[in-house]
């Protein structure tokens, strides 16, 4: 079992990574006092799978529970579903010393915490993760969100949970695809902050896509460091610091909605975001050509995608352009200087962009 | 003008107060760099009297605004309302600096505060309070919130506004039940907190109730400056001082609940509750007869009511238990020990609040 603590000022908390340790929950929830109450937010699959043991272990512990499900696409990532689980909520919670329990991958994990976040003005929860996305990222940090029709994680707030807790052995749950989109996220890592893990991964990818538990502790511990440590200095994304984080995501936010959510999933879309804010940044004399190529073969070599089907160039940059990161007149990018290393650049020079983009797109459109 | 600052730690901000002020909006704006973009929130009899005013001094500083319009009542304050805004804000909004401006009562303040607690994960808003209970209470301090029809702000933020511009001059339009509603606010600053204004009230209610320029500054500084002091020393209501400010309120939200918003509106319930909750205060020997007395003659020379008809005494019980101030099975009052002085008291007998209550009751009943 591995520990890291996201020190906050006001409300640090701990990441605890492992495999079998989910029935340390009742103690670890009472040690910091966070209620009586489980109302947990899980989708059918976890639900089917995982959620009995879940219960069984709070019960033990004096907890009572009670399960909440809703699908785990991004269109439950809406304020409706926020406002339909709000309203159960409210019927359960009946003079209750709740706290809410996301129990799922990244979807359940922004809808829980933005629920978790309004109610009552806020309400104590902890993120379960179950996916390797969550587990490396998205469980991490307090960034909650759901979407709008004009555009993805428009309506959200910074909300920490009181504890994350990834179990290692959920994972043997996840199929390859899925198991490739978390890929997708530990290759931003790497590519952003830490050239050694990037090393790793050339050598360590078959391991992970086989869910391999030394693999996996490792990877979930290196990734969960960074993310806390990036966000321990920047919560709100007001110093340039966090926003590293978004490597590969202007462009991969653009791609999933430009898809409609459908054609790819969050780390597939990233993995082509990644590419594309790798040849901006070649284009631009940041990195090497070789350096750049040492990105798409692991990307390549992890089985995510390389190029982008299924949507045009107009619509990516349609997308693009209704991003939220997108102020004013300037767009903004992180771009990489070196296999480990990544900065903000404002208003990249449209034409690179365009080149770089329909460099990746299957037939290349010259609109 | 008069400016009391909110020294919160990390975003401190100032309340202006005085009569012919709106004219400086621009340049305040401009000092604390807030955006470009004015999202106006605000109902239709605002609009009709005050927003080409607003608008056009925005205009001359050179922002650009756009209006939006919700009915002024307690059934705005709903997530289908906030909802609604978000889109229209998400539209608006293409690449903008937008800021989002509260122009109204309570109502507006709470909705708009919320939306942009949450529209991109928080932006800057400012509140400018056109009535009396909104100048003295509501605007001041980043409680936001929407109702839910299991009860009432169950749903918000904590959330401050960037600037408080309380115009005395829009108190002109104001209805002789409106300044009721507001001086009921005051009334329980000066029970909990100031002695001496309790003093001012009983002399000079007359000129509050005709709405005259000095009595107004005075009473909103007043209670701006009390509100801000408490503010700033328990943000989130978690030390205990901030929740003497709910005095009135957990009966009083109990009423409004019990007869649906529409017998009474804020002002008028919080009367009411101030009135029960005084009388227990005196049944549990917290306050002599003679200052309970004292309060109640306030309450009544400012034409509040005393007695409460149109809802039952069994209605009102079971919202109180609905109430999100209920946690397990303590009750909690804000009780007074002496005109300007109260502390929080839990486990209040159930027989004392039975009685306290059935005795403002039209009817009493005995059930």
């Amino acid at each position: 079992m591995r520990i890291v603590n996201l020190k906050l000022k006001k409300h640090p908390y701990d990441i605890i990574i492992g495999r079998g340790i989910l029935p340390r929950l009742g103690n670890l929830l009472k040690k910091i006092d966070i209620g009586a109450h489980a109302y947990i937010i899980t989708n059918p699959t976890v639900k089917k799978h995982c959620a009995e043991k879940l219960q069984s272990i709070l019960s033990s512990s004096g907890f009572s529970t009670k399960i909440k499900t809703i699908p785990d696409t991004e269109k439950s990532k809406s304020l409706e579903t926020a406002t339909a689980i709000l309203k159960d909520i409210a019927k359960y919670d009946k003079r209750k010393r709740i706290f809410i329990v996301a129990f799922g991958g990244g979807v359940i994990g922004d809808v829980s915490g933005f629920v978790a976040s309004i109610y009552k003005r806020g309400v104590s929860y902890i993120q379960i993760p179950t996916t390797l996305l969550a587990q490396v990222d998205s469980s991490i940090g307090g960034k909650t969100a759901v979407d709008l029709s004009e555009g993805k994680n428009l309506i959200g707030a910074f909300y920490h949970p009181r504890l994350v807790l990834s179990e290692i052995s959920f994972l043997k749950t996840l199929n390859l695809r899925q198991l490739r989109s978390g890929l997708a996220e530990v290759i931003k890592y790497a590519a952003i902050k830490d050239g050694e893990l990037f090393i790793y991964l050339e050598k360590k990818y078959r391991a992970i896509l086989e869910c391999r538990y030394a693999a996996m502790e490792f990877i979930i511990e290196r990734c969960s460091r960074i993310k806390a440590e990036i966000v321990a200095k920047d919560e709100r994304e007001e110093k340039g610091i966090r926003t590293i984080l978004n490597f590969g995501h202007t462009i991969g936010h653009a791609i999933e909605a430009a898809s409609q959510y459908e054609s790819y999933n969050h780390g597939e879309a990233i993995a082509l975001g990644m590419l594309v804010e790798t040849e901006i940044s070649k284009k631009l004399g940041l990195i090497s050509s070789a350096k750049a190529a040492r990105i798409e073969k692991l990307i390549s070599a992890a089985g995510l995608p390389t190029i982008i089907k299924g949507c045009s160039f107009k619509s990516i940059i349609q997308a693009h352009h209704r991003d939220k990161k997108f102020l004013g007149k300037k767009n903004r990018f992180v771009l990489l200087t070196d296999i480990g290393r990544a900065k903000v650049v404002l208003n990249v020079p449209i034409p690179i962009i365009y080149v770089a983009l329909n460099g990746r797109i299957k037939i290349p459109s010259s609109r």
